[in-house]
């Protein structure tokens, strides 16, 4: 039977690049798979929590902006969401638009993060350009039809599946530009990984009380690849942390920090292992 | 002398609240202001940094959202930017249009933190409207005057200067929803305060490279109120930290706590002592 993969559409997205990489690997397995563009990233990992959905494929971490805070607020608030994969897509950024020159163009749309990642490029040689930030990058494309001095800013499958002119490609301000994802689902990943991903809240106002979680890894040599603090949004002040340890959850040593980690957090969640996407499923896509 | 104070514009951000109380603290002590608004958060640092401001008033926490980074990252990037006083600003939502009734509403305009705030208000009541993220509260206002279906999501403040009628108050989704502000000078603060904050990154790929500069604050039983990673842009999994430092950098202990921070760090910034803005000062604006 094909799993169904829920993704931020619609189709054209980073998001969807990245469920098709995905898609490219089940299929080498003799897995079949159908893509589920859904409209927004709480959306997608919601079909996945109510059972709509198989996976779910999210954008995690962007090299230049950080976290995608709405996947780390949702995975923490939904309950038995585990990592089967982590998927880094490059991002190559290209300007999309029906106008003659880039000189003629008056307004640029696309996702705030695009906008953000070009945002020197855009100062530079589109200093006369409004900006106007859209909930995807497939959105930003439907006002190109209706006004001839706009811009987009989205991917070249874009490009190719909605048949549109490219003013300017890889116009990023940082060329090694990449996306993290996590393909999530409801049952632990049986092959493991070389990552573990966990969150947890510690109690508040107490000196030192995150030192502790840190000290349970460093005095094991397990390494953190990540750390990242997003508000308990009870009291400015109260964070919960989530963290990316660089060995596998089935190491008897992992085993033992996250039983003493247990021990100095309030709520504790273990998202489980998995690796990352051989670049090979990648470079397939485009 | 009036001291010039930079923000994000146009009139009637929350960013403009914020520094008006400021102004009535200052009004207080003698001191004469003038409002600087500006059309970006990097713009208000930028301003202070090369000499056409003196001070810039910048959001860098909210409850519910948790950090800006566009003012971790400028902060970053520029120099000798010191913070001389935290102003935490209830926020306080209302829905503002000319359409009669709530249900003939169509799209609903705001800034993408104060949509996000107010999501389950809005899928609750609005579940018909669409959501335009625009670059402030304010700027979202200008829809109103061309679309009668159009509502936007902005201060009380917003209202009573721009003169637009109130459909709904008090929508965020949690109401004690409030928002940090620092406001920044090209000087140390020479009142000092309760609150220190620093910004370092560390060696990529150390195991522990995180747990020794929070040891050096947990060793002396030096409380830290807040800390946040932001993404060093060069390579996925490097880091700078931010951390707030219940403690005046003033104090003996606090300087031997960061002479020490500095033997394991590669770039620290020390971004000097404050306090928070009495709340009287606050009540004066609205």
């Amino acid at each position: 039977m094909a799993l169904s993969i829920a993704h931020l559409g619609p189709p054209g997205t980073y998001a969807e690049v990245a469920a098709l990489a995905y898609v490219h690997w089940l299929t080498d397995k003799g897995q079949k798979a159908i893509l589920c563009p859904c409209s927004s990233i709480a959306q997608t990992l919601y079909s996945v929590a109510q059972g709509q959905a198989d996976l779910a494929v999210v954008p995690v971490e962007n090299l230049i902006e950080g976290s995608v805070v709405m996947t780390l607020d949702t995975l923490w608030q939904l309950e038995g969401l585990q990592i089967q994969q982590a998927i880094v897509l490059p991002i190559e950024h290209t300007l999309l638009s029906h106008a003659p020159t880039v000189e003629s163009l008056q307004t640029i749309y696309s996702h705030p993060q695009a906008l953000a990642q070009c945002q020197r490029w855009l100062e530079q040689f589109l200093p006369q350009c409004q900006l106007i930030p859209m909930n995807s990058t497939t959105e930003a494309l439907q006002q190109l039809k209706q006004e001839i001095t706009a811009g987009a800013i989205a991917s070249p499958r874009a490009a190719q599946l909605y048949n549109l002119p490219v003013l300017a490609t890889s116009i990023s301000d940082y060329p090694d530009n990449c996306t993290r994802f996590w393909v999530v689902g409801r049952m632990a990943n049986p092959a493991g990984g070389t990552y573990t991903s966990v969150a947890f809240s510690v109690p508040a106002n107490v000196p030192g009380a995150l030192v502790k979680p840190l000290q349970v890894f460093a005095s094991r040599n397990i390494n953190l690849s990540r750390i990242e603090s997003r508000p308990t949004k009870r009291s400015l002040g109260e964070y919960l942390f989530f963290i990316d340890l660089e060995a596998d959850v089935n190491q008897p040593t992992v085993q033992a920090a996250l039983t003493e980690l247990a021990t100095f957090t309030e709520v504790l969640k273990i998202f489980g292992s998995y690796s990352i996407l051989p670049i090979q499923s990648i470079s397939r896509v485009n």
